[in-house]
């Protein structure tokens, strides 16, 4: 259910992307209760002086390959599947392709189940929504 | 008061653009309690790998023509209204440009009418903002 | 903590774009009781046909200068906070670079400080966020 708007600056390969990509499905899915296949993310990538941010402002420092996750959920996690998710987001992306943890950060925003139509006009909080 | 931004791959038509957004507007007004010429949008046209979605999970099958609305709302609605406004957004989008209903997906983002200012510094939630 | 979406039609200076950023980010430190430093923003430039907005729905008359501000936050703000902040923008807006009121608009997101991570993958909420 969640739905990933991913910021970071122009300039990297595809592979870098799809790394990216693969890594937030995995962190999803292992740590903050995704299920499989349940992957959607939009990539937007930003030309000099589109992505601003400050270096050091709570943490960092932060470089050229900042990136910002914007991850919008349907169900609602405790404070403690959060902070775990936080950190294994950081922990794959530091594996592959190799993000700094100061260059990660995230902001979840919820949106109920009836906020959420997965296709073909069905509300996702309908029962016919959870058949097939 | 909906902001919508909408998430296509890249390629295709003015034409077929101009039809999405007209469909949008039109299922809003006729099936989301929204005033006529409430109409606020965003188009991001994503080139090859920046749209990432799963074909088959919980609907589709989702094509290269998938398309992702995320629509901040002001007003609350109730659940009958938004399923009612995703059926017809799926309908509206079948007629033009012709999009099949298991490509579309929603997501409905709800910011208080404080939250919102339409323009000149004016809070929507004033009795000000009210007077035209 | 705000993190802000900027949407505008593409054509503009790097040096328009940076009063922009630089006028949004003083407006939010002088009136919305962010800290200093607390300045991550994206800018969003629409090609023709790709931004869509009524040229006069509860405000403007909106020109191809149209702006759209899409700010989420952490903490909540009263009412008093907003209409203030609102009005900063604009104001700050208008001396530089030079943006008509009628051309602003805003809508704010709230997100509870569990849903931040700025860096390395801390929780926003967690007491080992604020040790710098």
């Amino acid at each position: 259910m969640p739905f990933t708007r991913i910021s970071l600056n122009a300039g990297k390969s595809p592979e870098y992307l799809k790394a990216v990509s693969q890594s937030l499905y995995e962190a999803l899915v292992e740590s903050f209760e995704v299920p499989k296949n349940d992957n959607f993310q939009v990539f937007h990538q930003l030309q000099p002086g589109e992505l601003v941010f400050d270096r050091d402002y709570l943490g960092g420092p932060r470089s050229d390959d900042f990136i910002h996750f914007h991850i919008s959920t349907g169900k609602p996690r405790t404070r403690e599947v959060k902070q775990r998710f936080y950190r294994r987001l950081v922990d794959r992306l530091k594996q592959s392709p190799g993000v700094r943890p100061g260059d990660v950060m995230v902001i979840i925003a919820e949106s109920p189940y009836e906020d959420w139509s997965f296709a073909s006009g069905i509300c996702a909080a309908t029962p016919e929504a959870v058949v097939s």
